[in-house]
């Protein structure tokens, strides 16, 4: 063994690129995105033949493109004119018309079917939503059984910081994802374990578990995490707002509080979901009245259902009655200024007015977007199980 | 709440793209890539303005690139020849020179800093690569101390099917990464989860826990999941081969083993690793004769380190020595015929042959590539633990 030359060293540092896959590692000494320490933010794009090269993202005014220059060599550049607020931001390149993701950007989050670059800027809200050195939690991916659907189903669960030592039980929150999502959307989209392990460590949030199921009742799994293979994602699934999702909710509560040291009571329990996942947590938790003492409705879609003589969607004006004679500690709905279900929250704030039944409203800026749910989380999990 | 009217559904439908993401969500009507019944793939490409679109892809001859044609409306198409091999493959488009991700397919892997889209041919090994309807197992991103690095480093775990009932004690696997790789690279790349919960439910793998640790010494995450933030990922890092990795195993045994229900003896203990991961997979279970009965070299660095006089490399004669006189159950060396390491193992062959040292022996066709170790990785789980 000792005769092996030392000059292999040489060799494999020459080799390098071959050393990761023979065929596929590649790329270009560019820097994209450039957060500058002013959070203006610098995007890069090498296109020597493009005529035009331009950007779309969230951090643009609504339909606006911003052109990006051509410079040496076919580099091709755009600088935001103001610094960019703390905030997880999305973006594309559009080349000659066509949208692009950045090659010099490995980031990326799935919406759906639509696969976009992503990139932080800190500070405030944006440190919530970054990985810091603080004690992290666990995320695992695994199946459970719910006889209700008769399905095996793939669940994402975050554990908080030191679950594994010693025999503490903890409070358990659902958070459910809207429609086109699934059990990956909160982790990817809405950086749950990031926003958790900040909030727990700066002593604003409890120590909980958070359970995100797959909010469609007749898949198994995310698409790509099933037997259906790898396949394009489909924003329109059947049977997600018909009553079985909702139903067959108490099997997912069983699974926890079986399979983890769990606080198995109401009082231990929030459920909350965005959009779609609003009109669950709306309607399981009235359904399942004993189960949830904080609820959170965010940018809820409130409906009567798919199915309005499905047993879960009769009676509602009755079963919020009991709900509330209940007395649940915390009740949440936040919707934004511009969000296309914001007339329909209002209504339903004007039933639980008229009727006497005592939330709490927060009113964000924008619309129907991720930035939102984000917000949303991080006001809503300070205040569970206090 | 009766009083919401029933025409809010034809809105929700109506407003169904808005419905996840106002800004970003979209879509194009194209199915791509199309796996056609005889094995055949079509690759479709929306781009009217385009003069040239090209693909590229592993199951192309090396530096060939395909010609799509442009048809109606500037929808370019190409269809392989031949129908494709079972196999999970890569594929990029290019553009009128860029690279291009496919937009109508969201499965993309990262390998270093490089993303390209993926599909899967079913049928022999691309079954092992895909999810079936079988038990699951379950897969765990978390965090674990290694005094030995003073760093808190993340670390993924897979678990096997039924692990979390009973109390059954498992064998452990581990299982390393390559240079530029990291703790994610086995599962995204490697397809690890699909082949062990495959070969388990085929009774060809005995249940495993399967540890899959960061092998970058100064590394506390894989790009993206540490407190550096969304950077771009580096092929070459410091600290990669020149000991401290090594010396540092036991604390993630010692971290497995208190963690998990391990059957915590050299009989239930293997290793093995692709590229640099071989090569630490070598010196870590010579420096530590008595951890792993079972040892796994896929198109290992054969090599005397960066830093020969670190005591992980000195006195390697002596220390193989005393490997193979406590005889190991399996020293299994995989290598690719055109691999760049092929003459390294053949001389690290000779060296074991003369010494009398017995192991296994596996050629491949093609290189360094990651076909390879998903390949050697469903040859080397069957062996463990009989």
């Amino acid at each position: 063994m000792k005769k092996i030359s030392f000059a292999l060293i040489a060799v494999l540092c020459l080799c390098v690129p071959v050393f990761a896959q023979q065929a596929l590692w590649g790329g270009q000494n560019i820097v994209s995105p450039e957060v500058h320490a002013d959070h203006t933010v610098t995007f890069r794009f090498l296109a020597p033949k493009a005529v035009k090269v331009q950007l779309t993202g969230d951090f643009l005014p609504a339909q606006t493109l911003a052109e990006l220059k051509e410079g040496k060599d076919g580099l091709w550049e755009y600088t935001t004119p103001e610094p960019l607020a703390p905030e997880l931001y999305s973006y594309s390149f559009i080349v000659d018309g066509l949208k692009s993701i950045d090659p010099n950007n490995v980031f990326l989050n799935r919406d759906v079917a639509s696969v976009t670059n992503i990139f932080i800027i800190g500070g405030g809200r944006g440190d919530l939503y970054s990985v810091n050195q603080v004690p992290h939690g666990s995320l695992t991916r695994r199946w459970y059984e719910s006889p209700a659907l008769g399905l095996t189903r793939r669940i994402t669960v975050y554990t908080p910081p030191g679950y594994e030592k010693g025999s503490q039980k903890y409070p358990v929150f659902y958070l459910l994802h809207g429609m086109g999502g699934d059990e990956e959307a909160w982790v990817t989209l809405g950086r749950t374990v990031q926003i958790l392990d900040n909030l727990i460590a700066q002593g604003k949030a409890r120590p909980m578990i958070v359970v995100m199921p797959n909010g469609n009742a007749t898949q198994e799994a995310a698409p790509g995490e099933s037997s259906l293979g790898l396949y394009k994602p489909n924003m329109r699934l059947p049977r997600t707002m018909e009553g079985s999702m909702e139903k067959s909710f108490p099997d997912i509560v069983k699974f926890v509080d079986t399979n983890y040291r769990t606080l198995a009571n109401k009082a231990h329990r929030a459920i909350a979901g965005l959009s779609m996942g609003g009109f669950h947590s709306l309607h399981i938790s009235k359904q399942y009245p004993d189960l949830f003492d904080y609820v959170g409705l965010f940018s809820a879609a409130i409906l009567p259902g798919e199915e309005p003589e499905s047993e879960i969607y009769k009676n509602a004006d009755e079963k919020l009655k009991i709900q509330f004679a209940k007395k649940p500690k915390l009740y949440w709905i936040a919707i934004g200024k511009t969000d296309f279900l914001y007339n329909a929250n209002q209504d339903f704030r004007k039933t639980l007015d008229t009727a006497g039944y005592p939330y709490t409203y927060y009113e964000s800026e924008e619309g129907h977007i991720w930035k939102n749910w984000r917000i949303y989380l991080t006001e809503f999990a300070p205040l569970l199980f206090k």
